[in-house]
């Protein structure tokens, strides 16, 4: 089925890294960005704010390798399952996602563990290896 | 610092199981929404269809439990780390994301395991165990 591209001719596109599980970004693609990206294989970019195309890491060598692009249901929304060269953030940071959004529905500067999903993984297998072994 | 909803008032929010880490869906929420996943625990958005909230789950049953909201870098887009209750799809689909999309550009029905990500994960851990035993 046919990709529904949005307003601007945008849909927006999830990056997560395939081997941890970590989502590094969202961002936006238009038809020729996803073509770039499906066919160089590096996540390229439409930014709305530069109104122009960006290849991820063309400046900062911080490449972002995709290895699938996969479509929700309805086909209007992106997610790239990624080897990110390097920190993904231009802050430095591995993902974007750092900003804890307390119940005042403000974000903090940080406040989340970028690998806390990777370590609550690590500590379930262990538990249930564990118990297996029990 | 201050949320930016973008056109419409919404922003895109992205429902990751925080224990597998597969990525379930994403949808949109206005301030309202973000509110009421804020207070209720659980994941509400706004429907750009229809125009209203929805709190995802309230007819299926198949209620996300959110224990974290996180926002990026430049605040304009969130992530929620959460407890999904049963298929967040509603093809039944664990997760929305199925559709492989090809070199043409186009979605296929289906051909991405939901279950990939963890597997290529165990497989990782499981060799490292290994190679640090040795």
């Amino acid at each position: 089925m046919d990709l529904v591209f949005g307003e601007r001719g945008l849909i927006p596109a999830i990056v997560q890294d395939r081997l941890t599980g970590q989502v590094r970004m969202l961002a936006y693609a238009n038809r020729e960005a996803l073509a770039r990206t499906l066919s160089t294989g590096r996540a390229t970019f439409f930014s709305r704010s530069r109104g122009e195309l960006w290849e991820k890491g063309a400046t900062s060598g911080n490449v972002i390798h995709v290895s699938a692009v996969v479509a929700d249901c309805d086909a209007d929304a992106l997610l790239y399952l990624a080897d990110p060269t390097g920190p993904t953030c231009h802050t430095g940071s591995p993902s974007c996602f750092f900003r804890r959004v307390g119940e005042d529905g403000l974000a903090a500067e940080s406040g989340v563990d970028a690998a806390a999903f990777l370590e609550t993984l690590e500590r379930e297998i262990a538990s249930r290896k564990d118990s297996s072994a029990a």
